[in-house]
């Protein structure tokens, strides 16, 4: 399991621009191979970095990889045009502290 | 439910060191009223702009605010003695999209 993460910079006034657009992506996204789930959080703080945060679990760093194709980009594309920025990597969970009765109650 | 989200730049070389000193502060905040869980994050590409990514659950903003006690100020200046440089901010989850059978193998 490979777990990608994207921390976006949003400027003021541009949230609801965002969403639309991040949901154009996921819904390509989650039809790729490999596809295993997302998280997207929103910062409770407009003194916060990153406007949004998301996670992209994915079953290995291939399929993450080939999944970022050109139809991607084209859609990706309008977020860059928002000046979203952005900061994609693979990452690996290495410490789960998740208590096993809150993981099903919040899964 | 509040995410507090937390992206730590970290010098290269300098890993094993940031670890030891977030399993301190981990152990500290965890004993707090309020804690819920957490996830820690290692990137997997050099060129990653943050090494660590942290996630933590707390029941509430309030349970969140007050955990960020002189305690663990004095924990976590470590990490600034390190050279590291954070995002602490509080986030809402807003879009789910792990699936259930996955989420029961993931969790």
């Amino acid at each position: 399991m490979v777990e990608f993460l994207n921390c976006f910079g949003v400027k003021p006034g541009g949230k609801q621009e965002f969403f639309t657009v991040w949901l154009e992506v996921n819904t390509y996204m989650r039809a790729k191979p490999g596809y295993v789930g997302h998280t997207l959080y929103r910062s409770l703080s407009p003194d916060a970095t990153y406007r949004y945060v998301n996670t992209a679990q994915w079953e290995s760093a291939q399929a993450c990889q080939e999944a970022h194709d050109q139809g991607f980009r084209e859609l990706a594309g309008a977020l860059a045009q928002q000046g979203v920025t952005s900061t994609p990597s693979p990452y690996e969970l290495v410490h789960d502290g998740r208590q096993p009765t809150i993981r099903l109650a919040y899964c």
